[in-house]
Parts: structure tokens; sequence; C-alpha cells
């Protein structure tokens, strides 16, 4: 079973925009067993996009057509389909009634733009878009299955999942492939590997292993086939706990779980709650914390402070500490993570300090020095961390770093 | 004068990696005025290389292939292009001592794989990679030019920049072609095309209009073509002046700056200093200001009050406002702006509270209702929002809504 991915967008050809909707519609297929022949790039031209399916007609068994689907006259894959597949845009109700209460919500009125995005083509089979107001349009030809979605990542993941997946699944028939991901903090991945050399080496040869590595976090995907599922799952898991045991502090999940969302299980599980005062992480790790709906039972909020005034003044960081030690200090992330606990009144808190960069660095402090203190009512952990140069990176790393060492503090508890 | 890029790679076709590649050599090619007609992504197959060169010829002036020139047996590039060229592969000492001397740095040995490296097809120019040991293949045929890059980005760019880009000006002469974007906030994209239908109508024949939204911003890409760069840009900056009579309040930059880095501008160049009151954004605006390098320059902090007993306890919002307008309210963002100013003593602030969802509607306020102040030392300004139902795009938008609010009150004090 083959297929061929075609995006539709000048701001691709341009370089504006980097095209990863097919790197996630590839892995979606992969694991249906279905190969990727080609990704095809192309500009919202009717002759492009006709010339495109075309050729990809010849040699892929599903066409999946992602982007020009907006409401705006640049707009012309919907045109331009109706027409390849001798069809006509007809005026669907449902849609229009969809997406009349999904701009409601938003309290934007139907405009003549909108009203004609619940024009379809006859023939398709509509995948409904409960994310936006373009829908996703699937045709079948001589055996083939080509659909069409739009490109704003958030609503053609959606339809990719509820309405695409379930569709192929029942049309066609694969082998099963089962994967597992295990997620990891803390070691990086170089030393990771050297760390797991002898179980990597001894893995069932059935069983396949892939680092995943993102600021921060390494995934490690464990993929194996097998005629049953259950067989081959067991037999992951089996080697998972072996993996346990090697780096017992750093796997926090599994499957893609976030760590904020482990976060969240435990403290609600354990009715417990938590406060941060963060300096270098700028609100990061409550940003991080508040992305997960339901964070509220267990998070009370966070200091941000992004001067040593505020640091003394909202925190009450003794100014002889900061004198003496500076703000990247022991001493300092210690009194924010013991004042920010009994101001906020919680069980645990995060404090955090560090230099981000790129500027801001000495010699006995360089860009990426991170103090990170982890309380409880009873006792504060810290850690000192060299992170790195690159900004962005450092905010991640010093985040993701702090919710593992708060994840370890609660469950040894 | 047209392009073609082909990316090389099975792992690209996995979802293994994203492509960033193309856009990166887009954006190059732009700049010399150069379109591109189609990326096309490929595996590592002699037959696939060998039909996408094929098929690139019929269409583009110019084709890029990066990937496959690794010295492992997977990577078969060089030997396919050999192939097609009808030549053959001959030793080239000089790429070998290079080779050798760079191995060499990397106390790495020349063994048999690096060597073949070195052998190179008889009728290419050879492109000279000073990052690697796969050197870039230029071919020309029918006033065509195709050439063949290392797919490791940093080598790549190296080869583009230094190789390929002085190669391409001294053969083509070209046609500049011009892009300003407009970045703006406030408005959905349906409703800005509405609103700016006259002038989008209008616009000269030779400008190109293009619609790039994304969470809370809608970017305004205006492509022009002249002989002479400077009179394009002339003409596309009288639009824009058009256009900023139309949405004057929606504009806050150009060629995709952020709101974040713009607010860092403002307020260093005004040497005023800021800090923000979050409720449902979650420190989403702290972190967002503080990602930009500098921000500690005005940038004092944050409170994330995540509770009510942290609005009262934190921020001093009074229990009976609380209890009579809820946390929702106007009532309740204008004393969270005004008491946030005080404690942190900064000129202006932000306050947001609202309800992000999915969970935490009612009737009267429903998920994505938000209330936004803004203040400074005299006054403050509030705004009720009803964004929508998804909680990470309502964080986004309630995040950049407060920031261009900001900017407004700061830029017309």
């Amino acid at each position: 079973m083959k297929a061929e991915i075609i995006t539709i967008g000048d701001e691709i050809l341009i370089g504006q925009i980097i095209d990863s909707n097919s790197a996630w519609i590839a892995q979606q297929l992969k694991e249906l067993g279905i190969k990727i022949y080609q990704i095809t790039s192309i500009s919202d031209s009717p002759e492009h996009i006709t010339k495109a399916i075309s050729d990809a007609e010849t040699h892929a068994d599903i066409i999946i057509i992602t982007g020009g689907l907006g409401p705006t006259k640049d707009d012309l894959t919907k045109e331009t389909l109706a027409k390849y597949f001798n069809t006509k845009l007809v005026f669907n109700k449902t849609v229009f009634e969809k997406n009349k209460e999904l701009l409601g919500k938003r309290k934007i009125k139907m405009n003549e733009l909108n009203t004609k995005q619940a024009e379809l083509p006859e023939n398709c089979i509509i995948l409904n878009n409960t994310n936006g107001t373009a829908q996703g349009m699937l045709f079948e030809k001589n055996k083939k299955t080509i659909v069409s979605l739009p490109g704003v990542p958030f609503e053609m993941k959606k339809i990719i999942t509820e309405e695409f997946i379930p569709f192929i699944q029942k049309k066609y028939k694969t082998t099963s492939l089962y994967h597992k991901t295990v997620m990891t903090q803390g070691v990086p991945e170089s030393e990771l590997s050297l760390k797991i050399e002898d179980w990597e080496n001894n893995l069932p040869k059935d069983i396949k292993l892939a680092y995943l590595p993102k600021p921060g976090i390494v995934r490690l995907r464990l993929t194996g086939t097998a005629e049953k599922k259950k067989n081959i799952a067991k037999k992951i898991d089996e080697e998972i706990k072996k993996l346990q045991k090697i780096i017992p502090d750093n796997i926090f999940g599994y499957n893609d779980i976030s760590l904020e969302e482990v976060i969240k299980n435990i403290f609600t599980e354990k009715n417990k709650t938590l406060a941060t005062a963060e300096s270098c992480t700028g609100g990061n790790v409550a940003k991080l914390l508040t992305s997960i709906s339901g964070s509220s039972k267990y998070f009370k909020g966070s200091v941000v402070a992004y001067s040593n005034e505020i640091k003394s003044k909202i925190l009450d960081v003794n100014k002889n500490t900061l004198n003496k030690y500076g703000a990247v200090s022991k001493q300092v992330v210690t009194e924010m993570a013991e004042n920010i606990i009994k101001k906020f009144n919680t069980d645990y808190s995060i404090a955090i300090s560090g230099i981000a960069g790129p500027t801001g660095g000495t010699t006995e402090k360089p860009v990426g020095t991170t103090w990170i203190a982890i309380a409880d009512k009873i006792s504060v952990d810290t850690y000192k961390f060299s992170f790195g140069e690159h900004r962005g990176r450092n905010i991640t790393r010093a985040t993701l770093t702090s919710l593992n060492l708060l994840r370890l503090k609660i469950i040894k508890n």
C-alpha cells in the first residue's frame, strides 16, 4: 500500500513556513503499515494541483492533499478538485449550520466567504472538521482514495485522527505494527545511548529501537511486528521493565504523555498543591503546567521574579543573600522555594534561577548555569546545572528538568 | 526562472525528520528572484531519483537535489547521477586530500568508504564542501543547472552560500522578486479579508497578496516582481500606507517580527517598565516576553494567580469584588492590573482573567470568555473577548491580544 502527500501553498515554496504537516501525516500512515512514496509541495494553482494529483495517481493508492481550503480568494483547491472529479459544488446545510455554530461561539458572523465554505463537491465523502470551517473531502476513484484537508495543523490532525484513519482502517487491511514509546528526561541522547548500550544490543530481533530526541526529552520508541498485537505488546513490556532498572529516575511515562500531564495526574491523585517561583524560565513552568486542562485543581500560581528587586520585594529573598551570592545561587533559589510555599500556602514548590543567555554570563557563571530548588514543607533540595548556550533551549531544559525533579520528590515522599 | 528542490531520504518519507532544508533553500533562491516550482521528497532509490530529475527537467531551469551523498551503501545519489548524465566516477586527489585533512582534525582515519567519497562524476563541476566529506556536484545540460548537495544542513548551507549562489549569479541574470509581510493582530482572517476587500481588489497587477494566518495573528504577504527592487519596494510601501488607514490598530510590524519583540523595542526605547498579572494565560504572557533576549531591561515580572485565593492574597483583589462579580469580570481584571503596577512598581501592566476551557464555562460566561486590562499609572482600559472553545488557542489569542492592546496604549501615550 503506497501513499503520496501533496501540500499546497505558496508559503511553503517561498520558504516562509516549513512543512511539518507531512512528517506528522507520514508517521500516522506508517502506523497503519502504509508507505509514503513521495511528498510533493506545489503552488496554489489549478493547473499544478491537477497535474500533481494526476501524477500521484500513477504510483499511489492513497493521495493526501493538504492546504488551499481557506475562505479567501487565493485558495483554489476545492474548485479544482470538483473539476478534476467531474462534479459540481453543492450547498450543504449541515456543514453550514456547524460552521455557523462554530463561528458563533467565537462571536464571528457568517459572511459570504464563510458561507461558501459550506459548498462542497457533490460526489465526495465529507470528513467533518470540528476545529474549523474547512471540511475534509474524500474522493474514491478506481480503487484509489484521494483526500483533501485544510493545512492548519490542528484542524488537519483532528480530521486525520477522527475521520480519515478509521475510514482507511475499514477500507484496507494491514498487518499489525505495535509501538510503545518510553519518555525519558534528564539524560542527553549520546549519554543515554551509552548507558543503555547492552540492553539495546540484547533486544529481541523483532523489536526495533529508535531514539527521538527533543530539547530536554528523549523518547525511545520500541516497535514490534506480529500477527497478534497482544504477544508483541507483552514482549515489549518485558524489555521496558529491564530498562527501568537501568534509568529508574529518568522514565516519566509512556506514549507521548507530557511531563506536565504526569505532574497533574500525581498531584491530583495525592491531593497536593504547587506553586512556582521563576526567574530565568520567565513563567514557562507555570505556562506548561497550566496548558493542561484541570491544572487549577492543584496549581495555585507563580511569581515570575525577573529582577532582583522583585525577588526581594515580592518573594522576600534576603537582600544580603542576593548581594553576597548573586541571583543565580543555591542560597537564592532555596529562599525562593521556601518563601513561595509559605506565601502561596502550597505543599510543594519549584524555584529556578539561571542565566538563559545569550548575554549575562561570566567566567564563574557562564550562560546556561541554572539553579533549581524543589521544596516541600519540610525540606528543600537544590541542584546546579550547566545547560548550554542557546536561550530557548536553556529555558526548555530548565523547565522540564524542574518538573522531573518535582516528580521524583513527590513520588518518593 | 524556475527551480525545483528534490530531497532524497527515507527518513523524510517515514516522518522521522522534518524537511527544513527546502524552506531555507527556497528563501535563498527567492532573494535571487528564482521561483520554486515544486519541492519533491523521494526515497533513496535509483529509479525514483532518475524519475524525479527527469520530471523536474520538464518545468524547472534549476534543480537542487539534497541528500543521499553519505559514505554508506544506502546512499546512491552519486552513482545514479553519473549514470543519468552518461559519465563515470573518477578519483579526485584534491578532494581526497581535503577530506583526509578534515577527518584528521576529527581524529578519524580514512577508510574504504571515505576514500570512495573522493570519486566524483567526470563531467561535473565540483562544489567544495569545507564542512564535510561529501562534495557538491553541479551538472549543466541543455541550459539547465542540476546540483546535488549533502543533506546535512550545515554542510548544505555552506555549499549553497559559498559555491552555488555565486555560480548562479554569474550564469543567469534574473529579475527581482520583492516581498513585504504585514503583521496584523486582532482581526480573524475571514473578517480581515472583508475589511480590506476594496484595497485588495485595487492592488496594482504586479503586486500579489497572500493571507498567512496563525492563531491570533494574520500575516499579509505582498509580493511584487520588477526589474529594479527599489521601484517595487516603493510601490508596495505605498499600498501598505493605504492599508494602515483601514486597519490602523492591527498592524504591529513587518517581515515576521513578533509582538513580543515589538513590545521589547518600544519599552526599551521609551525606558518604561512592565509587569503582568495572569490568570487563564497561566504565565504565557510572561513566558513570551521573556523569550526575547534583553527583556529583563523592561520586564520586572508577573504574578500568575491561578486561584481566587492567590488573586486576593497576593494581588490584593478585594474578596467582595471576587464574590460579587466572579474572577472573570471587568472589576477583577481592573483590580489585578492596578495592584500589580503598585506591587511591582512599574509604568504599565497587563491583567488577564478568562475561561480557557474546555471545562469551567457557564451559559453566562461560556468557555473563551476573557477579560483583559491594560493599565498605566493613570488609567485602566478593559476589554471583553469571546475567543473560542480550544484551550491552547484561547491562551494564545488572549496573550497576543493583550500584547497588541498594550502596544496601542503605550504608543498613544
